[in-house]
């Protein structure tokens, strides 16, 4: 166990910066917490006009308390939090926590304070918490170093999950939601704007904590993604779960995350990327955060999406099935061994999919005997038992035949159609996976099943001296579409074959050499969109006619903008594809380099249809996103369409991800539309694309 | 109130046939039930070896009770229980119910008996509830008839929604679910496999109930739409609502509505233009059907989707925002009135669009304040509130400045961020719709706004002598290509000029005559798919051309189908439009006519994106489905895109939807694909189509 882990989870000393002794107060509440739910260590409130807080001897500031202090809770607001956390600094405390907002989430004066907490922590090594942050707290042995009011909660009860998130709020509830299913954590910790120690760092030392046996993170947006991205990794391979939900699924959420917190929100489609990548399951309802754990913990993805269902009330059952083929599972049938063990129990399933006892199969031996046929069947890979209302009046009978499967290897969850409190308290403490609505049941299940397991990072050869060159070339003359096409051809992406002429007189002849039909494009490091400017003619098949349509082209783009400076023309083979695709590529602020492919034209726009995976992307992933493209079902073999050639697509996508490399840093965003892809065997083509650099 | 809602809900004298004394049997329970829970009326249980049952006289059979019975319970199995409503018919009992399933819900066997209660029915005129009905129940006056084991509860909470449902087991769940958050019902009816009474008819009783003011219905099928379609706008003219909660939304949830009850589930989109022709509102979560209908009670479907938020819990309102954004639903932020007064407290809210009132503003005289103003503000068209962790800790004082918002003007709803049971039955308690789950809150708050209310179905004229001539000319010949646009254009489609002709030697004539460029298509009653028989060639300029490609279409016909009937060939103008649009028209087996609008093409098919309403629509509701098509934005005016002649598409989906009209009974499908949308003002053109009738 790191010294940080020790002092922030466990510390002995604890000193309280600004303490209360007005019960009435928030101020007070940390000491009333620490001392209601067990803290065995040293209390050290601080404040100068007190010599004594709620019976606790009070320091009149920092330097009259003797020896070592391993956390410091900064209960001051503004400047004086700044100032106490520079004595926290000085004085060698080990961490310090701010409780008080006030700081970049509220505006540029509190940016500027902001900075000054920076400061401190880069001179004096101090480990900083917050500000902002409602607190942190450990179970066992219990330290209840919070002001959440959530925590005035008669016990604290111990668990196995660690909850780190960027509400101080949603602690409050995520506690109080669980605690009312008999659900417990082992540490609770409340972030704030993440100055110092952010969510990655924090889950990283929970990967460590013998106490914690999966990692769950409430989150509004992610400031450490490679410590976080890191943290999975080794909680993977540890397996230890770490499952995700964030705010900003829509886009005002994601307005709104960013003005709760003053974080800027990824797009959301990034931020699943970054999850796919590293192994983070991901969940879309609340209650799911604190529910699905259990499925997970020591089961590592396995794949597979087919689950056996099995009921005493096919209603209840039905809902789960439903919500769960909404989310992309298969239901498996029972095997034939169940069927023919159950007819003579005068049980007919096998009819539909679901395994409907009725109520003449709620019965403990039947309930159990069918569960087993059911997880020891090769045709599923996981299982769900719906509970109907026996679990209501008759828990202990309800669950007594479930619990023996807690430990399956196989996944097994029980879904509880009506409300049954006791049943549910039962279950999850026998540690059997339980739900209470059929919606996070499936869900749960979803993610268990479909969850992906980390996926390596693609290693990146060093950049060719063409790539390079191309690069600098468009860096210093800026990114017209030839040099992008360059560019692209050299980091290994096919493009049309074109030539380049300085002016209209030139134009005939390189319509010979290219092969006609082509299409004429004017050159203009000043002119972003060629077709609304008349810069562009198409299908021109000869020589004559091609000159004739570069004049014709200059006199239109001269009268749509006379300042540009205009640098010849592009002749370009005109090109046929199967499909047309968009590849983009782009630096996140908060992920990363990203590359998302859709198919290209204005349909696939309004149907928002693209994948988005973290770059680089080796073939394998490239071709997984192409799968993930609905609309590039017409290239897969969809009906009697001719099939695309996929692996040449993938290539490319994989060519063009490498714009991640450190040394293409400069660019910031780049896009080919459209890339034609053609007919298996035949390849791909970019016909259009841009590059755009810092610089 | 009818004879027979009493007969139902309110009944004096219940026979309980086939009454069981042993209390371990599901046949007592219903004797058990309804004393257990102070039914005031007589109970008269019938069975041929006990004097007496549970303290009750009991009679050896129906024939031996004197007097008038209102209700009978068949507590009996397949033939017996057959028998006795034989028994109960013509004895005169107003009302039987049955217990027992094997019937229609379990293949050929059942089936043939469920005929002999239809028979019964029929024939003897007594009412039947099932069979398959786990019962009946009112609160007040108490009337627990059902052999449910949830009703085995302390106390029975009377309500005000009343429960109609296809699955008897859900009745328990729904109750016990309602129960733990201090809701109640007025009824509750299991309505089985409704062999006479139905969803649709009891639903028909409870507009009339004064003890209900929301119908709440748990469906799995739908077995009278003409019905329940009268009930629902009965209901919606008497401001009760409808909820609905539908299995059935994926392909395989649909597969097990249908083991489970041995009923056709209808497709999910033709249930979704049923409820939305007829004002009925669909949940999608299972709570939600008893969350939903405080919110919708006494507030008829108002338009407008802008919802404003006020929280003391960022984090917790951003969740219920997300979700509501998802749904649909726009955010609208705070007047200027309330920003202007929340300043002086120290709250500045006026950054985002959410409120947020920050802990130092969880005062009641601050949130009431703040309510209020959201309340009389023009900007918003609802009010939700998001409460932290004092909805915890300090019920009372958390719910006391909420509760005077009960019987708000505007939709006002509250989400619960902890888990707080007391508060929830305190809001609930006091008629403030409250909800514990962001999601069911957003879904709730999507519905009440965006629900629709009934719409007028529209009149049909009587056809026209064309279009029924054209739909005898099709059914004697068979509809091929050209009587199809016969028909379409007696209807009003404005179909493509063309000419059709009985041999190749009179194509190039025609071709002058319809004008080129035109689509030479073979004729043919026995050839489907014209295209892959080698029967179309497209693109003619000339009648020679025209000529030479008819012969050769001949060729290639009799090669791929000696022994088809070739009628000559159609000759017709080649179109051109912005958009290829599908027209489809279907008789569903259980919502009646609908017509479907999709974008053409295998995008539009990968997508699955069209629109379903019931037949006929009128213009303004064609206009809807054009608006719900997503891809139609390419004619919408989507970027720079032209416009799309939408008010000639309008007309022609209207046309095409009077094919609902009963002269054209025989039609059972009919399809239009492509219709050519041309720019505004140049209108609509059906290019290809088919008719299938049912002779």
């Amino acid at each position: 166990m790191t010294d940080l882990f020790k002092a922030l989870f466990e510390p002995s000393r604890i000193a309280l910066i600004g303490a209360s002794a007005d019960v009435g107060k928030t101020t007070s509440r940390p000491q009333r917490f620490l001392r209601k739910h067990g803290f065995a260590g040293e209390i050290l409130p601080v404040n100068p006009s007190r010599d004594e807080i709620l019976g606790e001897k009070a320091y009149k500031n920092l330097d009259a308390i003797p020896g070592e202090i391993d956390h410091a809770y900064i209960l001051l607001n503004g400047k004086a939090a700044v100032d106490a956390l520079a004595a926290c600094g000085r004085r060698g405390v080990k961490v310090a926590s701010i409780l008080a907002g006030g700081f970049a989430d509220a505006g540029a004066a509190g940016a500027s304070l902001q900075d000054s907490l920076v400061r401190i922590v880069a001179e004096t090594g101090i480990r900083l918490v917050g500000p902002n942050s409602i607190g942190t707290v450990s179970t066992r042995p219990p330290m209840a170093l919070t002001a959440n009011a959530a925590f005035a909660m008669e016990t604290l009860r111990g668990g196995e999950w660690g909850l780190v998130s960027q509400s101080g709020s949603l602690i409050g509830a995520l506690l109080s939601r669980a605690d009312a299913r008999g659900i417990g954590f082992s540490r609770l910790i409340s972030v704030g704007n993440e100055v110092d120690l952010a969510v990655g760092e924090i889950a990283d030392l929970l990967v460590d904590d013998p106490r914690t046996r999966a990692i769950l993170l409430f989150m509004e947006t992610l400031r450490d993604g490679d410590r976080l991205a890191r943290a999975a990794r080794r909680a993977h391979a540890a397996g230890k779960p770490v499952v995700a939900y964030k705010l900003g699924r829509s886009d005002i959420g994601q307005e709104l995350a960013k003005s709760h917190t003053g974080a800027i929100a990824g797009s959301d489609a990034t931020f699943d990327a970054f999850c796919r990548r590293h192994g983070i399951a991901r969940v879309s309802m609340f209650e799911s955060l604190i529910e699905v754990p259990a499925l997970l913990v020591d089961r590592p993805p396995a794949g597979g999406r087919r689950v056996a269902v099995a009921t005493t009330t096919g209603g209840g059952a039905a809902m789960v099935v439903d919500n769960m083929a909404m989310a992309g599972l298969d239901i498996a049938g029972p095997p034939q061994g169940l069927v023919d063990w159950l007819r003579p129990l005068g049980i007919a399933a096998g009819e539909g999919k679901l395994v409907d006892l009725t109520l003449a199969g709620a019965k403990p031996e039947i309930v159990s005997g069918t569960i087993e046929r059911l997880l020891a069947d090769d045709a599923n890979d996981a299982v769900i038992f719906v509970v109907g209302s026996s679990a209501q009046f008759n828990p202990e009978l309800a669950v007594e035949p479930l619990v023996k499967f807690a430990r399956s290897a196989k996944p097994f969850a029980v879904s509880l159609t009506p409300a049954a409190e006791k049943s549910l308290a039962l279950l999850t403490a026998a540690g059997v996976p339980a739900f209470r609505q059929p919606e996070s049941c499936a869900e749960a299940m979803a993610v268990c099943l479909m969850r992906p397991a980390p996926q390596s990072v693609p290693a990146l050869a060093p950049p060719s001296a063409a790539a390079l060159g191309a690069l600098q070339a468009g860096q210093a003359a800026g990114f017209d579409e030839r040099r992008a096409a360059e560019f692209f051809a050299a980091l290994g992406v096919p493009v049309a074959g074109a030539l380049a002429v300085p002016d209209a007189r030139r134009v005939a002849a390189a319509v010979t050499e290219v092969g006609g039909p082509v299409a004429l494009k004017i050159l203009s490091p000043d002119i972003a969109h060629k077709t609304e400017a008349g810069g562009v003619a198409l299908g021109l098949t000869d020589g004559q006619s091609a000159a004739l349509a570069a004049r014709e082209i200059e006199r239109r783009v001269k009268a749509h903008n006379p300042s540009a400076r205009l640098e010849g023309f592009l002749v370009q083979k005109m090109e046929r594809g199967l499909a047309e695709v968009i590849l983009g590529f782009r630096r996140d602020p908060l992920v990363g380099p990203t590359v998302t492919v859709g198919l290209g034209g204005v349909l696939a726009e309004i149907y928002k249809d693209a994948a988005t995976r973290l770059a680089p992307v080796d073939e394998a992933e490239a071709r997984e996103m192409v799968a993930a493209v609905k609309g590039l079902a017409v290239i897969r073999g969809y009906r009697n369409l001719p099939q695309g050639d996929v692996d040449a697509l993938a290539k490319a996508i994989t060519a063009f991800s490498t714009l991640a490399h450190a040394d293409f840093a400069a660019v910031s965003e780049a896009e080919i539309n459209p890339l034609l892809v053609k007919r298996a065997g035949e390849g791909v083509v970019a016909v259009d694309g841009l590059v755009v650099t810092d610089s």
